[in-house]
């Protein structure tokens, strides 16, 4: 595994790489990786020729209130297990090298984000898509792999990919879980004893929901109550949202059908946690 | 030549390209081609393996009561002169396939446009940017070729690709001119007679504010007084402005310094006129 710091080196790379043919996957993180991201990488190295991973905090994605200074870091840590994960390149670069100068030009997100996290976090997908902007231009990748648990971050993704014809495939990934149910986060450690053995009611509820829908409930009101009365009579935490959207449009509706979003965000003493569950109506899976 | 009118074709080319390591030229145009196009043809005819051409009219770089419907079109001619030329692959996309749906993003270009054109054309350089972000993408060329004519455009696309380090070189060309130094434009047929007469003086009042500085007048307001002098006394049509900046920052500037730019539009009874002129101080050229 090669460790790259620059953004010229990295770009000379990438084209060596196309000239020769070799399809490039990527997996872009803030590091402090946990299974989530490793599962990505698994899926990289299956399907592409060459697997790059980014370990880059984004100032630009965090809130002036928001913890940038105390995110989690640990490059040995992650450069190991990048390295037994088959990660061929690593691009670890500086804030300075990201963001060199003042800007010419912003993204705006005007579309996906008045919903959900986007509500609560301004700013915060316009720093995503910036970054990603620029990563994507450095690392030039054939497929990217983003997890399913951050379900806005992948529709909006998906939203600028299209928008501006991004020689790119998305790559969606499944949720990865605890035995109970519980979606692995970093953030997991946060929960106190009690509050990790009632968190798995979150994911039961989306698929208590699911279920729902399979047997012909159509109404997205009355799914919301279910899923209400369910998680607040049965946990400690604060519900922040239960949202039911198009996917990944992100629109509201009254009716499931399509494709479908429930979103859930729960807040605790120290974490918020949140979940989600997609499928289309009368699609099987 | 080929003519290339989906994104996905042109697409699929320009991967095919790359794997064979040929290198990609690319001059976009709204076509009613003139020299000026055919010049940047030229330059990436003698750099580039492959040169690609685009004619399409953006609608989004038009303001409201621009000239979107008005605007010429002759795509037979154009299609004669681009091959004539060299062009391997003419892109004409339709308007459906340059914008298919409602964006989830959008460009704001927040430097460079509160000067020169961009004061009289609100919005027009975000599209410029929007359209340029998809076509690069979609053409994925090594080496871009524009007109200095446009010199606000020019550093409006460099500030972007900079900013999103986009994997291209810009290389700015300069203006063609008449033999009596007129700038080229389609919109010239457009002056009467006395007025295409007198429109020499535009550039001829540039290279004499150049000559100014290079035998030591380095006071910006000095040198604009000059010029509106000169040419407020010489012709029938109006200022719109005169402006010296840094280049390609086009930042105000008070002492001539560096890389500048005096740049002039004059409005006549048809037709508004633009040219400029790029040098660096002590730089020689």
């Amino acid at each position: 595994m090669i460790v790259v710091q620059t953004v010229k080196e990295m770009q000379e790379l990438s084209k060596k790489y196309k000239i020769a043919g070799k399809s490039i996957g990527y997996v872009a993180t803030m590091g402090f990786l946990h299974e989530g991201h490793l599962e990505l990488v698994k899926r990289a190295r299956e399907k592409d020729h060459i697997v790059v991973m980014s370990i880059f905090v984004n100032p630009t994605q965090f809130g002036p209130n928001e913890d940038f200074d105390q995110y989690p870091r640990d490059f040995e840590r992650d450069r190991q297990l990048a390295q037994e994960h088959g990660v061929d390149i690593l691009f670890y670069p500086s804030v300075s090298e990201m963001y060199p100068f003042e800007q010419t030009t912003e993204i705006h997100v005007v579309r996906r984000t008045d919903v959900l996290c986007g509500k609560s976090r301004p700013g915060h997908f316009e720093g995503v898509a910036t970054v990603l902007f620029k990563l994507f231009h450095i690392v030039m990748p054939d497929n990217v792999y983003f997890g399913l648990k951050d379900a806005q971050q992948v529709a909006v993704i998906d939203g600028f990919l299209k928008d501006y014809f991004f020689p790119i495939n998305l790559i969606p990934c499944p949720t990865v879980r605890e035995e109970d149910g519980l979606a692995k986060s970093s953030r997991n450690v946060n929960l106190t004893a009690e509050e990790r053995k009632e968190a798995p009611i979150l994911y039961q509820s989306l698929r208590e929901a699911k279920k729902m829908s399979e047997d012909g409930e159509y109404d997205a009101d009355k799914i919301l109550r279910f899923i209400y009365n369910k998680i607040e009579q049965s946990i400690s935490g604060k519900i922040d949202y239960v949202e039911i959207l198009s996917y990944p449009d992100l629109k509201p509706i009254k009716r499931l059908n399509g494709q479908v979003i429930i979103a859930i965000a729960v807040r605790y003493s120290k974490v918020r946690l949140i979940d989600n569950i997609i499928w289309t109506i009368g699609g099987g899976k």
